[in-house]
């Protein structure tokens, strides 16, 4: 079962001020590292430090890469040169390399200098590329086989590099550094002829992507394939290293967090949010706020401009909150419908007349739908029941062809404007609720008041 | 590098026509099961029950298990029973659940008198269990390994056992079903000593779910823990299953996608978006959008309530849907932060507090810097640019100061509901944007007017 850590949080602390290390070491053992990442960001600055070295040597470096940056920053502060040392050669190459990307320069100097020659020259490839592609995220220690080894010779080999491979289960084929097929370990263990040559076993239709591919795509290509593993190769088709499942899924939720705070109209953020301040909180989410604030003037503008309209007929304002959240709630299902679609590679930019009319029908059900029941509740409720008689008829149906329109007019630019952004290189995701709203508001506002011109004594 | 399925779709298509058939073995061979799906979901039905006939026996089971329901039934009805009888034994027990779970009742009648004696029983157990449980999802062929046999046995039984496995790569020590720890054929493979038993270098702290855990949690403690599976125990504590991280991957995914379709006021919907009828999305989309109309009724009573005031000071109207929209952007990025942290876990209910507060200051620092860059923005652009000379500076500092209420408001409005909701056993996702909107919208009217009655003449 998983573990609480806000229950064994107290019992850490008890038994770390009763100084009971064994015992504590004891637990430490039975525990996933994930957990004890868990726990450690709950404790005090040195509470930490001492615990820490109570973890098991095997452990401690997974652990480690749980940790948020002010933690690990804190802990290496806090080592020894020999500590550091010790801990980050037994690093995966990749956790190191994000642990050298998020520490300050003085701490990276240190980092560096303990690490092994080979070490350093891993990290320093793998930060070579660009923030977010497969090059960044991917580590370097995987096994590589020869074509010519025999089945028996490759389990040998897993059997004695393996040790350090973020994952021995599927193997690389290559020569010269160009990769040439995979074999799984299940392939190997369960070929009955051990003297079978590699290169008979393995499967040459290799999947790879680039190192400059996007991070999300690789995701999507793992997720889509249930691969353990996708192998990065470099321009020259050389392989470089590999991404693995588990960060794979990392990046998926990511990702996604991303979309959805862009889509709510925020600046996505990394940190998560209890270790957001306010300050922080306030820059991720004014500019939007601000920006749409500012466009606003021209649903005030259009307003202004009808004022005369409105003075004459006063109900008419009484309508404009229910047809503007009808026309932005519409708009938004459509918007965040196909910017889903499209982040999950469901859609793509050619199906654009097919979603247009795909959400034209749909718009024109929900209108009509959404006009008769508010055609039926102004009467009753706005007029008969709370007594409004300043509504007639023809304003009724003045509002309810509005609201008509309006969500026809919402469900189009729902989903054009996602899919135009896309086609222009920007992300669809900036393209949801909020901006849409703003669109949707003015343009049903300019409806609203045109068909009241045109049908009401104004 | 991936396939494009739109490509070679038109490349199937002629070698179809032109009955090139060992052509299109010899491609079908070098695809990867979940490409192969992907051109079969575009192909007419005649040409995909003839290529699937084409597939090689060890990936048309693979991709089978990809394809839509709608194809799988296609393809079932196309199958004489031999066939059918090939691919329900050779699916995995979790996919053949799953297409039991899909077909109707005729299909699935054929489906089980075609299946095994053994298939047929751990298809009915995993039907057993409540949809989105971890029985539900979970497979039923998986290693077992007994604690007295040595590291060679071990891997000698994989050998023998392992192919019809969806993972052999963690196996699980068990003695009378009940499971005692789990090793990986890693350490199984990196072990020196052969002549060890299992139950020496196996881990027994055992992560595991019950066989009722939602399926949401099952795939954030995989990813939490970087998992290849967890095991799944009844009850009694004895074990009945694995989930596997690739069905983890797309629960995550799925589990996502819902969220955020509730987040846009819709009903979540399990086809993907070209899939859907107008139809379809008309009865996921109206729902919301009827009841969210039908609660504007409250903004047009507010409305009403005050329209002696508005027809005294028309210019107030024009900043109806500025403050609206701000409040409901607002509102809407504090609840979809808090609704996505409460799905990643990285929320509590006890945060309530904290949350509340980190809300208040966040609120007073946006509602301070869009008062004052829209008491500048009205003066300037609004008076003198627009020339509305209706605007003083008491209406501008009317507006303002509602516009710094109606943030507080609506970002406390928006952090409390999500926890709220799931405080009551209820889904948090549903108390995003439209609904939050729809509140706000009401206080802030009555936030505006209460304001204007007290310092403007009316």
């Amino acid at each position: 079962m998983a573990l609480n850590p806000l229950t064994l949080e107290k019992t850490f602390r008890s038994l770390l001020e009763g100084k009971k290390y064994q015992s504590l070491k004891d637990i430490l053992v039975t525990m996933e590292p994930a957990d004890v990442a868990g726990i450690f960001e709950e404790l005090d600055d040195e509470r930490v430090l001492l615990l820490f070295r109570l973890l098991p040597k095997e452990t401690a470096a997974e652990t480690f890469a749980e940790l948020e940056p002010e933690r690990q920053e804190l802990l290496i502060r806090g080592f020894s040169d020999r500590e550091l040392h010790e801990l980050v050669n037994e690093l995966y190459v990749d956790d190191a390399a994000d642990l050298v990307e998020e520490m300050p320069a003085n701490v990276v100097k240190r980092i560096l200098a303990q690490a092994d020659p080979q070490m350093r020259r891993e990290i320093n490839e793998i930060l070579r590329y660009p923030e977010n592609s497969a090059g960044s995220i991917m580590t370097t220690e995987y096994v590589s086989l020869r074509p010519a080894m025999t089945v028996a010779e490759a389990i040998a080999r897993i059997r004695t590099t393996g040790v350090d491979k973020e994952t021995i289960y599927t193997c690389y084929v290559t020569e010269g550094r160009k990769l040439l097929g995979t074999v799984s370990v299940k392939d190997l263990l369960l070929c009955a002829d051990d003297a079978k040559p590699v290169s008979e076993i393995m499967d040459e239709n290799v999947i790879s992507v680039s190192t400059l591919t996007d991070q999300e795509e690789v995701a999507q290509m793992l997720s889509k394939y249930n691969f353990l593993a996708l192998p990065v190769v470099d321009t020259d088709a050389r392989m470089v290293g590999i991404v693995t499942f588990d960060d794979a899924m990392d990046v998926l939720v990511e990702e996604t967090t991303e979309d959805i705070e862009k889509m709510a109209g925020m600046l996505p953020s990394e940190k998560t949010y209890l270790r957001s301040s306010a300050w922080d909180l306030f820059k991720h989410r004014i500019p939007w706020l601000m920006l749409l604030m500012i466009s606003a003037t021209f649903t005030g503008m259009i307003i202004t401009g009808f004022e005369d309209a409105l003075a004459a007929q006063v109900v008419l304002t009484a309508f404009i909150p229910m047809l503007m959240d009808t026309g932005g709630n519409s708009g938004s299902q459509a918007s965040v419908t196909i910017i889903r679609a499209l982040s999950l590679g469901e859609l793509e930019l050619g199906d654009l007349p097919r979603v247009v009319w795909k959400e034209i029908r749909t718009a024109v059900l929900c209108g009509l739908a959404l006009a008769l029941i508010c055609f039926g509740k102004i009467l009753l409720v706005d007029r008969l029941l709370l007594g409004n008689s300043n509504i007639t008829l023809l304003t009724a149906f003045v509002v309810c062809f509005t609201m008509a329109v309006t969500v026809l007019i919402a469900k189009i630019v729902g989903c054009t404007l996602p899919m135009g952004a896309k086609k222009l290189g920007f992300d669809p995701a900036v393209m949801a609720s909020p901006f849409i709203t703003t669109i949707v508001d003015a343009l049903s506002l300019l409806v609203y008041f045109g068909i009241a011109r045109a049908l009401l004594p104004i």
